[in-house]
């Protein structure tokens, strides 16, 4: 028997898993096939019995494998199995006479109802969540800046906290100073600031479909027109379909989610950020960057942004903490280039600062490295639980049920069969006290009706599984 | 020799105090005399020499009488030496050709430079707020609730929050249930908020003059126009004009400071307001009710608010605990009335949800009491600024010099010479590091430009008489 070789950098057992993983998503391995035993792993690989088994404990963490009594370990999971990706969206419109913000009042009204299964959410659950390590911080800031603490703070956001900010850029690589920075009430607040400074009431504004309900009803409430550009499941903006919408119509501003959109998913390779960018900037249109998730990816490298290819200053490059460390603190940040002053004035002007405490306490816990160290953590737990959500879906949902493959962020996108309406779908879980979020909500124009999203935030278990059993087995009856 | 009488419920040497002090007031003791020794005083009442001395060091406290080294205690100061009132308010024109925004901007763009000796600002010095107990209710928060001080908090805002905002309605005779209050950032935000709730872009809203600029730089930004209705230095709004004013134009809506204006500092006298939420309600205009500073009174009662008088939901009051405890805290609130549901949705749209720790510290410190303890302490400490700041004008300032006589709240608003442009003399006094407002911030139409505000939140010292004396000189000079 030949000794496999392993080399250098990364902790052994991890090694030995990303082998296996490897055969199981060649399908070398198969599902239902026994793994060498411990035993033999051992071995074969000239490891401890102990290095041997962390290699399968996070094999079986992941959802790939699993063990069986008396048995061994066997191959649960493949790539392969994957179910076939949604379609493209069709502008179909349903005639249902419940409206987008009453579904959407629906949905997320009971946000805080603990007896409630909630896979409608795109938020991390508070197991993920450092809270020891952040009170640490508030304690560090009250301590270290008692008066600064309760005094206004700077309306443009915290001299320290902007410079953390600039540093995490170079991550994306941006080439932003502090200056450049305006702190905001997390990233809805940062949305809201930014259209206003380029927009006003009656112009159009292009946004994908589907999209995050809350940017185009903060849109109705500025008073703005809404253009929906058809996006693509893997690849995102339809760039040609987005120039031909710049050439017919007079387009003020366009509101993106250039990687890991919600509900989709899905993330713009860097060349279509970089030729986004471009048009852009050719036709003068400012570009808001909603980049939220973008701290959330699985692959081994963070996605650029749009920001990162701006050289004149056209994209308002918008993000938070509240999708990876702390949704309560509302912290977010806009980078907003050539309309930086116009920004700074409106934010005075509707709520003159944001809270102090907080952004120091971010300043603190950033400055010394925890958030990173968080972000390592929450990006694997991540992973883990849409492998596992996946595998709950391809377990309990008819088989013709198509589901995204986000490298990244928070949500499955469902295309459930065209029978099945998913507000009806939303009504009949919630009598099991499990909600799911009905796809006619990431849509102006009623579209969407037979899809669903569904957030694996919540770390698997049984709640979350018999969440999944419950909703598929409506579906199945449905049909 | 009588013996005074005392009663029961005060502290003795508070008692001998207020005697002595309506006797100054009624100029029985006038400026300059010698007041009893303290031997004589302990004689006269009855009282151990140390309560004689607490009541002395209490009216030196409060600059109505000085002690001469080796001889004894003098009168110092009289409310009837107290300074002409400012001029109601004339419709003249400046045209200076520096804005509003460019002075605002100017002024409050230094806000936290600790070289400047700062009179323009309308908010208490930190000295005079509660820190350490505050940082303990942040600890029993995050340590009481510690995964839901990280998550979203409600919409509306933190429970127990808005329960305690409904009971300290009760000592402005507000019936006001938890569920009538919506928590906000600030009293700005739920400025704006008040405002959108009520307005579209293009409609006219009323607003006093002068009044405090952010109120109608928010109008501005949300495309409102603005029609100012004269306000009496103490009665407030001239109900007559606005009742003329409604008839004439399509008023949206109101927004007035009913108790303690800033910067003029008047309050309306209860039947006013009471006649004002009659004639609003008849006409169905709604009433944007600032009360930011209606917890700062310095007389015996908590002024009534105008919201005391609706029956019918067409005040939405607004206030916070920006000046009164803690304005890095972003912590205000509205009771909309009638108009709740549509603040509660343009507050989702903007911002999601307010910051989670800062209202459960709040809702803490609210309930164990610690507020109205502070308030009661804070009270007493801005009459007593007060009156040293009136004396440093007398002192220092030119005898045609007119100031408000504000009872309650953080400013006073004093009328110049016509001949002092009170920008330049701004700009003049900033050369010596000594900061105040001027007039025509305080009015879209470049009026006032003779008045300044002179803020008194900073306890009286060293710093401040020089800030006064060197702008009372300055204005000498400008003469």
């Amino acid at each position: 028997m030949h000794k496999n070789k392993l080399n250098g950098a990364d902790h052994l057992y991890l090694q030995i898993a990303g082998n296996l993983e490897q055969m199981i998503q060649n399908e070398i391995l198969k599902i239902g096939d026994k793994l060498p035993s411990v035993r033999m792993l051992s071995n074969e690989y000239g490891i401890s019995m102990g290095t041997a088994f962390q290699a399968y404990y996070y094999l079986e963490g992941k959802g790939l494998i699993e063990s069986r009594p008396k048995s061994g370990y066997y191959v649960r999971f493949s790539q392969k199995r994957y179910p076939a990706l949604p379609a493209a969206p069709k502008p179909e419109t349903l005639g249902d006479s419940v409206s987008v913000d009453e579904m959407v009042a629906a949905v997320f009204k009971k946000l805080s109802a603990t007896d409630i299964t909630n896979l409608a959410l795109a938020a991390p659950a508070v197991e993920l969540l450092p809270l020891a390590k952040l009170n640490k911080s508030i304690v560090h800031a009250f301590r270290n800046s008692p008066t600064s603490c309760i005094q206004y703070e700077d309306v443009q956001g915290n001299p320290e906290l902007r410079k953390q900010v600039a540093r995490m850029a170079f991550n994306w690589g941006g080439k932003i100073a502090d200056n450049d920075v305006v702190i905001t009430a997390g990233c809805m607040e940062a949305l809201s600031l930014s259209l206003q400074a380029v927009t006003r009431p009656g112009d159009t504004v292009a946004i994908e479909t589907p999209t995050f309900f809350g940017i185009f009803q903060v849109m109705q409430t500025l008073g703005l027109h809404v253009i929906e550009i058809p996006t693509d499941a893997v690849t995102g903006v339809d760039l040609n379909y987005l120039e031909q919408a710049i050439k017919k119509s007079k387009i003020k501003a366009c509101v993106f989610v250039p990687s890991f959109n919600n509900p989709l998913g899905c993330c713009m390779p860097d060349e279509n950020k970089k030729a986004l960018v471009e048009l852009i900037t050719k036709h003068r249109i400012p570009l808001i960057e909603d980049d939220i998730y973008g701290e959330l990816y699985f692959g081994h490298h963070r996605p650029r942004c749009c920001k990162t290819y701006d050289t004149e200053g056209w994209v308002l490059y918008c993000s938070s903490i509240s999708k990876s460390l702390a949704p309560g603190y509302r912290i977010g940040w806009t980078i907003p280039g050539r309309f930086k002053e116009q920004l700074i004035r409106l934010k005075m002007r509707h709520t003159i600062a944001g809270v102090t405490i907080t952004q120091h306490t971010m300043a603190h816990f950033l400055g010394i490295g925890r958030f990173d160290f968080h972000l390592k953590k929450l990006r694997t737990a991540l992973h883990t639980q849409q492998l596992r959500y996946v595998q709950g879906i391809l377990d309990h949902f008819p088989a013709d049920t198509k589901v995204s493959r986000p490298q990244g962020g928070f949500v499955l996108w469902l295309e459930l069969n065209k029978k099945v309406n998913t507000f009806q779908l939303y009504q009949e879980a919630m009598k099991y006290q499990v909600s799911v979020a009905p796809g006619r909500i990431f849509s102006m124009r009623n579209r969407y009706s037979n899809y669903i999203r569904i957030g694996y935030g919540r770390p698997w278990g049984d709640d979350v599984e018999r969440g999944i059993r419950i909703t598929g087995n409506l579906v199945k009856k449905m049909c």
